[in-house]
C-alpha cells in the first residue's frame, strides 16, 4: 500500500522547537527511529537567536531558577549562562516623575498604601494558587468558579487601588502576554503555581528571568539538532494526519512519512489547523479553538555600551501608564549594551498597526524617557512580532479565556489514537517558558516510548504484512 | 501561468450554507460568474433538515420576526411557514415541583421575589444592549470595561438570586450555545441588540422563535441552490488561498480555481484552518484563533401525535436544574408530534462523552418527567452533535470571549486583499441567525460587485494577459 515515495519510520515528530527536539532526541536515545518535521526554516520554534552581528534572542532567552532540564541541556551543549544584568537602580513611574528603587528588593516603590495592598494582593495570589491541582486544574477546589471570572473582575475587587492595579496588569500584559480581561483566574492561578509561585514569576534572582545563556539561547537546541542531522527536515509543514489505516500518514506538500506513532509538538492553535482524518473527537477540537495565542512584541536597542550603568541604573524600568510598559538590560557579559521591552497583549496588538519607523521612534523615545537622550541613538536596532510569525501566529504561549480550562482542560495532554501532544502548553511545570516545552517533550517521548515496547511484543503477529513498520526498516 | 486542469470564474465563494448561497445568488443575478465551493456533500451548513422519514430539522429551523430576507427567501422558494406550535401550558421547575405557567405571558413563574428580579435584570440588560453600537461594538461607551468581564461575573453581581441567575443562565446556554463564563458582557449585548433586543431573542411569537418551515429549514436553500445548478460543487473542501499573484487561487484537493474574487462564508474558526499566501495579517489570525464555536446538541423524539397538547401543555419546558433544561414543541401542523431539546455550552460536552444508549435514556427520561411516561415510547429519535460535525465543529455559531470583540472585532468584516468574508457571525443584525448568514452574503456580495466593476473599467489592460480571467472566458 505504501507509495514508493513514501518513508517510513516509528515515531515523527512535528515541530522543532524545544519540545519537538527534545522528544526527537529522548527517542533516539531509546533506539527509536525518528523524523522532525519542522515547517520553518531553522529550529528553534519560539525561540530565535538572530546573529545578524552579534547574537540577539528574538525570542524565549531566559533560564530560570528550577528550570533543571533547559540548564542540563545547556550544559551538555557547553552553553554557559551568566546572571541577568541587573547592576545598579530599577526606575518606576506612574504618571509624572520616575522613581528609583532597588530591584532585588521584593516590593516596588508605589508608596505605603500601594505598597501594602500590593503585598497583600500578591500575598492573596499565592495562596489561591498553592490550592491548585497542577495535573488537574480542573479538578482544583473552586475550579468552576475561579474560570468563571477574568483576572481583570477579579482585580477589580483585590486591588480596586489605581496603581497596583496597573502595576499587575503590566505583569499579566509581560508573563501572559495577553490582557488580563482575556484570561482566566484560573488560568493565572495555575500558571503562578506551574512557574513556582508569583515571585519565581516576576523576579531575575531565584526567579524566571535568572539567567543569560552566553551566544544565545537557541545554542542548546541547535548543538542537539546537530545531533539528530539529516533526521531533522526543515520547511516541511504538515498539513493532513491519517490514523485510520494501521499506521498513521503525515503529509504535507514536501513529505509524506509513515510511521506507529506521532508527535505533535505545536501549540495548539496550529496543531487545530492541520486535518485529521478521522478528525479530532469534540473536546479536543475545541481546546484548539478557543486557546488563542498571546500576542507580543520584543524589540531591541543596541548601544556600544549599557551605558545606563555609569549613571546607577540596571536599565530596568515599569511605567504604568505607557504602551511601552518595561525595559530591561539583556547585554552579554562583555561588550555592547542591548536594551529590550517585551510588549504584550492588545498593546503589542496597536504596535502592529503602525509602521516600522512610526514604532521605532514610540520605542526609542520611551528608552529616552527611561535613559536619556543617549538613548535615541542606538548602533542597531531589532524588533520581533511573534503574532506575525507564520509558524507561531503569536507568543509567549497559548492561554485559556475563562470557561476553557474547567471545561476542556484535559484534552491538553490526552492522546488521541496514535497522536500525543507536546509543547509547552502542555507542561505541568515551568508551562509557557522552555523549560515546560523541554519537559512536555520528555514526556511525550516517554509516553510513545512505553506504547512501541508494547507494539514490539505483539509485533510478530503483523511481520507478514509487507507494509509494515517492521518490513519497510 | 494557469494549468490545464485549473478552472477560472470570477468569484469562488466558500462555503453553501445560508450566507455563501446567499452571496452567489446576488454576484449571479448581477451577472457575475460565480462557482460555490463546498466541504461536505449537501448545502444549508449548520441548517440541515433531516427527510429520512418526515422533515426533522437538526440544525437551525426558525424564522423569527424581523427576519425579512429568510422570509422573502422562503416566500420565492414557495416555502410556507407556520406559527411554532404553542399550544397550552409551559412548564418550569427549579427543582421541585414543575409550575405551570402561560408561555405568551412576559415572565415565567418563579414566585414574586424572583419575578421582579427577573423583570429588573431584563430591563437592565436591555438598557445596556441599547447603547451598543452594532456596526462598531468596540466603540460603544464602556466597551472595554463591558469586554473585561463574563456574563457570569455580571450575573453575579446583578442577580444574586439562584432562581434568577439559573433562569438566565438557560437562556444563555439556549441562546449561545456557550457558557455565561464564557462569553464577555460586551458579546451578550451585541446579540441582544443584534436579535432585536431581549424579549425578542427568547420569545416565540413576535421572537426570533416565531415561525417554522413547512417541509425543513433548508427548503428555501435548496430551491435557490437549485437555480445555482453546477456552479455549486459539493464534497469540495478548500485548502488554500493564494492571493500572492494578479488572481486568487483557490484550491483544495478536488478543484483549483482561479479567481478575482473570493468570499469566504464559513465560521471564522474553520476560516482560521485554511492555508493563506501571504498569511492572513496578525488582527485577522488572532481573531479566528479566539472565536470558538459554541457547543450544541439537537435532540427530537418523535411520537405518534402532539399528545401533551391533551393535557393542556405546550410541550414548553424549562428545568433549571437539568443537564436537559428546555424541551418545546416543534411539530408541523399535521401530523405526527415533535419534542425537541437543545443542549448547549459544557452542558452539550458533558452529552459527548456519554454513549449513544445512555444518552438517549437521560433525554428520554427528562422528556417523560416533563410529559408523562407515555415519551418514553416515541417511533423515531434524532440527535445530532454539532461539536461533531466536521464542516462546522459546533453551533449554533462562533462567540467572542472577553477581551476579543473590543481589541480585535473590526477584523470580522475587514477584505484581506481580494478575500471578503460572510457567515452569520460578521452580520450586523441578526447575527448568529439564518437570516444574518443570509444578510451578510448579500453585503459580501455587494461588496464584490463594486470592486468588479471598478476592475472592468481596467479590464483592458490586461486583456493581452492569456492568464487572464478575461480571457479565459
Amino acid at each position: 500500500m505504501a507509495a514508493p515515495n513514501r518513508e517510513s519510520t516509528q515515531v515523527v515528530v512535528i515541530g522543532a522547537g524545544y519540545a519537538g527536539i527534545s522528544a526527537a532526541r529522548d527517542l533516539d536515545h531509546a533506539g527509536i527511529d525518528v523524523i522532525v518535521l519542522e515547517a520553518s526554516d531553522r529550529v528553534g520554534g519560539r525561540v530565535h537567536t538572530d546573529r545578524t552581528d552579534i547574537p540577539i534572542d528574538l525570542g524565549g532567552m531566559w533560564l530560570g531558577a528550577g528550570h533543571t532540564r533547559f540548564s542540563e541541556m545547556a550544559a551538555s551543549a557547553s552553553v554557559t549562562t551568566y546572571p541577568t544584568p541587573s547592576h545598579g537602580d530599577a526606575l518606576l513611574r506612574d504618571g509624572g516623575e520616575w522613581h528609583r528603587y532597588d530591584p532585588h528588593r521584593p516590593l516596588p516603590p508605589l508608596g505605603p498604601v500601594a505598597t501594602a495592598m500590593f503585598a497583600s494582593v500578591a500575598w492573596r495570589l499565592d495562596r489561591l494558587a498553592e490550592r491548585i491541582d497542577l495535573r488537574a486544574p480542573w479538578s482544583s477546589a473552586d475550579a468552576s468558579r475561579l474560570d468563571s471570572i477574568t483576572v481583570s473582575s477579579w482585580l477589580r475587587t483585590a486591588a480596586p487601588y489605581g496603581p497596583v492595579r496597573r502595576l499587575i496588569d503590566a505583569n499579566v500584559h509581560e508573563v501572559l502576554c495577553a490582557d488580563p480581561s482575556m484570561v482566566s483566574m484560573l488560568a493565572l492561578l495555575t500558571y503562578i503555581k506551574s512557574s513556582g509561585g508569583l515571585e519565581a514569576l516576576i523576579s531575575t534572582d531565584g526567579g524566571a528571568q535568572q539567567d543569560l545563556l552566553i551566544g544565545g539561547a537557541d545554542g542548546p537546541i541547535r548543538h542537539v539538532a546537530a545531533e539528530l542531522g539529516d533526521r531533522i527536515r526543515l520547511d516541511s509543514p504538515v498539513e493532513r494526519i491519517d490514523q485510520r489505516g494501521d499506521h498513521i500518514v503525515i503529509s504535507g506538500p514536501t513529505a509524506t512519512i509513515t510511521a506507529e506513532r506521532v508527535i505533535v509538538a505545536m501549540p495548539p492553535t496550529l496543531a487545530g489547523r492541520i486535518r485529521y482524518e478521522p478528525v479530532m473527537p469534540p473536546s479536543r477540537d475545541a481546546l484548539t479553538q478557543q486557546m488563542p495565542m498571546g500576542a507580543v512584541w520584543k524589540i531591541f536597542a543596541v548601544y556600544d555600551t549599557p551605558f545606563w550603568r555609569d549613571a546607577g541604573l540596571s536599565g530596568e524600568s515599569i511605567d504604568l501608564r505607557s504602551p511601552i510598559t518595561a525595559t530591561f538590560d539583556a547585554s552579554p557579559p562583555i561588550g555592547p549594551g542591548l536594551l529590550c521591552t517585551l510588549v504584550g497583549g492588545s498593546r503589542a496588538r496597536r504596535l502592529d498597526s503602525i509602521d516600522e519607523s512610526d514604532r521605532r521612534r514610540l520605542v526609542l523615545d520611551h528608552f529616552a524617557s527611561v535613559l536619556g537622550a543617549r538613548a535615541l541613538r542606538p548602533v542597531d536596532y531589532r524588533e520581533r512580532s511573534w503574532a506575525s510569525q507564520i509558524w507561531s501566529r503569536g507568543g509567549y504561549s497559548g492561554y485559556t479565556p475563562p470557561g476553557v480550562l474547567s471545561t476542556l482542560g484535559r484534552a491538553i495532554r490526552t492522546p488521541v489514537g496514535r497522536i500525543h501532544w507536546a509543547g509547552t502548553e502542555t507542561a505541568i511545570e515551568f508551562q509557557g517558558y522552555i523549560e515546560g516545552a523541554i519537559r512536555s517533550g520528555e514526556r511525550a517521548a516517554a509516553e510513545v516510548a512505553a506504547t512501541l515496547g508494547d507494539h514490539r511484543t505483539g509485533r510478530s503477529a503483523s511481520a507478514h504484512d509487507p507494509t509494515s513498520v517492521g518490513a519497510d526498516l
